[in-house]
């Protein structure tokens, strides 16, 4: 039959569209998984693409493949880390078998193109094969993590830039908002009175923790399993290549990898993906926190956040927090992600994890949200702008404001002052504190200057 | 500018592409939400279409609505519910905004279409408008979460009857594995004789009770909050439009919805969807667990799982439970939307839910998944066979066939008799028994019908 | 050596303090579980006495048992089930085993009370035998799941009316401020005017959701596995002893119960309990959300939670929402119960769970602490004033109860006078709209009367 | 009333029992939660006395206290850092509040007991008070969030050992078993030969990431907000006692603290400990991953795991894996106490954490539980014994031993050879390869050297 092929494996024979670059391992895992819909992330298969590339100039620069074939795969390799051709991988990433259906995926789109690059028709194999060739020395179990690996350190690094710019954002309103006393709040109460540039800078100096966090955690990730084919034993492959694979797939990433010193080990347990997780999940939950800090302070109206849209398709002139809304649904899936990556590196069984196909696709996931909603962030919060007036009013009626002048007082002072406050029915704390203790202490103690340097001086305080 | 159209809202003037469906609302949310790269779902955009269609409808029988703009519309729903313009709904699942996005979303294609239809060129907001005319009497706070329902409801009734094929393929196993004796396990050790027909039908109840429960839940989502308005108390929207929607909404969709009691609760609490979740993640553990029972009744060689792909790219032979992997990791991802929705509706403040967007996400791929992964179970499960000389020999090899004598020996003779058998290293224990006790009563005690039969009778039993 | 007692089991002999009512079995628990420092649930131990009660009943009724064993093994029960020993169930909560340890704790701990009422002493099973006489027909995979659905079912009544009980407390203050106009918000904004009265409807009718699901949910638990014994075939137990047990176990608890139909699926899948915990999770999200309204309305101003205690060892006069803040903290715990319920329940393998004993444990704090927070919160909603001047001033300032009047208004008259307001600055809209359109008609829509009612009525608005 | 005594606070009088340590504060908080039934972690109450001990010599050093109640309050902090009075600290676990009603209660306690040491009876503040002299300088939200840190560090260096200790024990087993060649298996099918040792050596790796792990996030904890008192600016606290306060901690624990370098930071936002209890997680992954595994090799009967206790009521002989079921409850703990840290510092408001208490409960939990159920693995490891004869039985049986000969015979000769190998009908797979391929070769490619060596050397494997 014309526009067809026939391939054949373990299980019998298929027929596949002639012109389809992947092959009949790839097309039982279609018909075998139809079930999210979704396919495997391009972030995965590009890093698998790059892993290939660096087993076959292995193989090939220790003549275990011949150069015109290696050259072929290679030139395939590139063609699929740049992206193309973009509709040959569509297994879904909700699949079982643990990767292998991806990783022949990978393995008969390389070997076709390769086959094309030396004039042959696609599933030809005896002019490259996905298994004796493309795969050689590989296994699922080693090719695949090894490429979750390096789709997550090339993930941490965007998402490390955009905390950055992220933390920068907040730095520069932290300097904008400097001079701007407000009244900060604990338990949904008011507290004592602050600057609004020092709330700001609290925001930035948890996202610097998330940046250091991000940064460092890449180094859990370099240390691979690559080379210890089935389960780490490194059984079916030749030593040289095992010494050689690692060292080719540090120069066809530019990453710092490095080979388990128990590839055992490295295979069976996933428990570096929780870890990792852990640490997208702290950069999460600060997420959700500063995003429903900062609604609340537009609701409060201290600050405004800039307009994205109509809010309200019934009520004029209503607009929403929106983005807010939107970094902590994120936050949310990432926490949820973090479920899912815990949830299946505690299954898994024996000598790998059975369950990485979802794993990975919930790590890229995060990786990708955290990474998106940070640099929509940076952006929205750099047009933030203050109201100094609802601020002054917001700290001129708290009777928290005494606490500043606690020092001076002492506490059953201050008491005593709050009494004589709501008996007397004044509504400007302030005004009424100038008028019993004079305007200059009062006006001194409540400096941008007073409230951001930590603590008091003692020579400033009256003896005790 | 020829090929582009400009439009107007509240934060000022945009361009857009001239043959585009949707409007500057749904515009601004492109660029405000680049977040997920993944769309609303479908399937709740065809149930927001009927929702639209049923406000038409009313408003067009009181005539709040002309007649043409209001049949153009009508005609637009039908439309967009039957999955045209497929291209026209792009805003991005992870937005925020409580839904107000994918409501303008929809007001908008709806308004267009229905110019078009009209003969007028899209943009032209003068023949229908998007919000005086599609979202007449209506606030995203109604529509929406009345259209999540909508679609859950109609995702609940497929999966119910996947649930119930799958619970019937279990029973069709059960009835094949009728007379298999083999030997149960407890805590991954070796418990008492049962069939493994006896098994299947434990498989078969737990799914009965998830058929009953995915059957049930439906009434919890039938309670709508259309008419609401803004907070459910139907400011703007007149009365005798509130009744009559609800009763054409019924008829739209052919489903048994009835508008709440007290609308301000229904659409400020959405603890609706966390039952329905619990319910959803009920279904998953028993997938899960399931799932995991068959791939070890597999690995014991009991019973052998159809072959669907070729398991290692590097062990010859290997044949693995890959649907089973695939079923436990739709059920982890069943699991963790249930997380997703539990956070989401506890976060609502106040009024309405702003969460809402990732909620309805995450239910409709619950239901998604389940309904895939049940329909390829249930094909699959058919085609296991047993192995019934592997049952036969963990079976006899067992001290463990001893409890099914105890009512007839007691419990220290029992112990007695396979301390003999241990010292004495018998290797069968059937056959060991069958010399201590006669083959007669060993082959009566161990029989199929004396295995699932509930209980012994008194009357088999030797006098204590 | 006196004072001390000899027991011997399976894996040898163990000393014991003479005067322990537990005995060997459990010693050996108490070593091999010295993890958590938290006992088994005191309510699960009562509940497991009133199975063995039953069971004994049965065992008795049928002559398995003589007299006057059977009636000192129901006093023990008895004694049991009334707290006494209290020190007498000391093994830890997280206990592997399937919740044998527990079992064997209560079958040594009858048959020593037993043993002493028929003037034995402890450790002279001669005269009453934890295994042969009071486990008699029993195994841990009956009774134990048996007793974990008995005392779910009390913990639900209790739970049940604590539920109404907080229900009906929203609804007295739903009265109290029915006519106490105030503005709603949406996604922290200023949406459209509202009774605070209708606010509190909001929060009962959520309460009366999750009154119906714990009370309906009851149901799902009276389905028992008593009489299935190991595996649910009743292996080893006479048939009249499972048919009347259940009978007896009715009457013992008065409740409802009933055999399961496949005692198999019973035993092997514990799912019923994800869906407990499911509407558990569904009331708690409730409880957040609830809590946290209410804290952000005490924050507004527009209410004042009664003070319960000084907030701050630092800030004079500060008084927190710390009972709110409690329950979120209890809600909280719930959601991370049922994660551990649908983790244990989905990890099960084969024939039980083995992980009962931490499922068990979670399920009944879950229960405990809904019922204590709403018990207390009860009490808390009850003593919540109304702040009426700043629900007005609130109110009067928003631009938002132009809303109210849009059906005779008009979306874009709406707009042009919200632009108007802005433009002229002014402080009070509903000064403002008085001036624009008459006082008359701007109090009689912002009347509590208008704003509770569902829609406006046609007659009372301006033709279209 | 004699036994009584008076005391007062913002809110009025209360009586309380006259013997009593704690105070006012104490006694309302005990009214206000009476919800879990669990008292404060005794490990947090100890470390917040020593953080009390440290602000006290502060205060002393720079008399900022009088030497007298300096020292009464000093041996007060010791008294309770050892343990005493073990009934003063009754409040609730689930409190609202912050941690304020348990750093009064310390304040409370302190206060008596130091009272006592100056010869004054309890609640005769004028000698020592709460507030003024216990709390000097001091916030709840300061002392109690460094308190818990401190409780944190010292969790996990004692889990650091007993995870060291446990990666001891499998390293022991990876000895002994070294020289038995087993199979593994991947997706709970039959992979590649290897050593037992081997499998034992890869439990180990992934412990030796879990110490790591533990041992380097103590630095994560280190980092304290001392001296920043209510929101972090050191607002009434004088800079010289800012200053000396983190001096006098360092020598009051032992532990190198240091103070934050933005204590609104440090104050506001808790996201140190969602990345420590990921860590937490990590491991618990890797326990339960690592039981499951032990339990699986224990029914395989390649291992014996110890027998702890008889584990059936009804079925002789029967011993369970319950300490694997232990530690698997035990991760399954973890990872929902996972899910309330991160649920706690995500719902944080503004300018501090007021989800402390539960935050701080879990987080001592899992440490307490990782620490017990690891001691107590440690030793049961250590006394697993293999069965060689079961590992030599299964290996040989296994089609996948062909795969370590693979570099010999190529993929294409190794699928004939199964092909065959099936088709005859052949049980044993070693037997059939040594008629096949030569006795000698077939025993040098499964020696345990060859096994475990990384790979192949290309000299011993044919041309290809």
């Amino acid at each position: 039959m014309t526009g067809m092929r026939t391939e054949e494996d373990l299980l019998g024979t298929l027929e596949l569209p002639a012109n389809c670059y992947w092959g009949i391992h790839t097309q039982r895992a279609l018909s075998n998984f139809p079930i999210s819909g979704t396919p495997v992330n391009p972030a995965l298969i590009k890093a698998l693409a790059l892993v290939k590339k660096a087993c076959c100039q292995a193989n090939a620069g220790l003549r275990y493949l011949p150069t015109d074939k290696a050259e072929a795969i290679l030139a395939a390799c590139d063609d699929i880390a740049a992206g193309k051709p973009s509709d040959a991988f569509p297994v879904d990433a909700l699949q079982g078998g643990a990767g292998t259906s991806t990783n022949m995926n990978l393995n008969e789109v390389i070997a076709n193109l390769a086959i094309e690059k030396l004039g042959g028709k696609k599933g030809d194999y005896r002019l490259v094969h996905p298994l004796d060739h493309v795969n050689l020395h590989q296994s699922t179990n080693d090719t695949y993590p090894t490429a979750i690996r390096i789709a997550g350190i090339q993930g941490l690094r965007r998402l490390s830039s955009s905390v950055a710019r992220l933390q920068g954002a907040f730095q520069d309103r932290e300097r904008a908002f400097g001079e701007i006393v407000t009244i900060s709040r604990t338990e949904l109460q008011e507290a004592v009175p602050v600057t609004l540039g020092a709330e700001f800078s609290a925001f930035a100096e948890a996202l610097s923790r998330d940046r250091w966090r991000t940064y460092k955690c890449e180094e859990r990730l370099r240390v691979v399993n690559i080379g210890g084919t089935a389960v780490g034993t490194g059984l079916t492959a030749p030593r040289d290549y095992i010494f050689l694979v690692i060292e080719k797939l540090r120069e066809v990433t530019g990453l710092g990898l490095a080979r388990g010193e128990n590839l055992m080990g490295e295979t069976a347990h996933a428990d570096t993906f929780v870890e990792v997780s852990g640490i997208l999940k702290a950069h999460a939950a600060n997420l959700i926190k500063i995003a429903n800090d900062l609604r609340l302070l537009n609701f409060t109206g201290e600050i405004s956040l800039p307009p994205l849209q109509a809010g309200s398709s019934v009520m004029p002139g209503k607009v929403n927090p929106v983005l807010m809304e939107a970094a902590m649904q994120a936050g949310i899936k990432v926490m949820a992600n973090d479920v899912i990556i815990a949830e299946t590196v505690s299954r898994g069984t024996w000598q790998i994890n059975e369950f990485l196909p979802l794993l990975s696709h919930a790590l890229l996931e995060s990786l990708h949200l955290l990474d998106s909603i940070d640099e929509l962030l940076a952006g929205h919060i750099l047009r933030i702008v203050p109201d100094r007036d609802r601020c002054q009013f917001h700290l001129d009626r708290s009777p928290m404001i005494l606490t500043a002048l606690l020092p001076f007082l002492g506490y059953e002072r201050a008491t005593e002052l709050i009494a004589t406050f709501h008996r007397e029915k004044h509504a400007n704390v302030r005004a009424f504190l100038e008028v019993k203790l004079g305007r200059e202490l009062v006006e001194k103690l409540l400096s941008p200057y007073a409230l951001t340097a930590l603590g008091y001086r003692k020579e400033t305080s009256p003896p005790r």
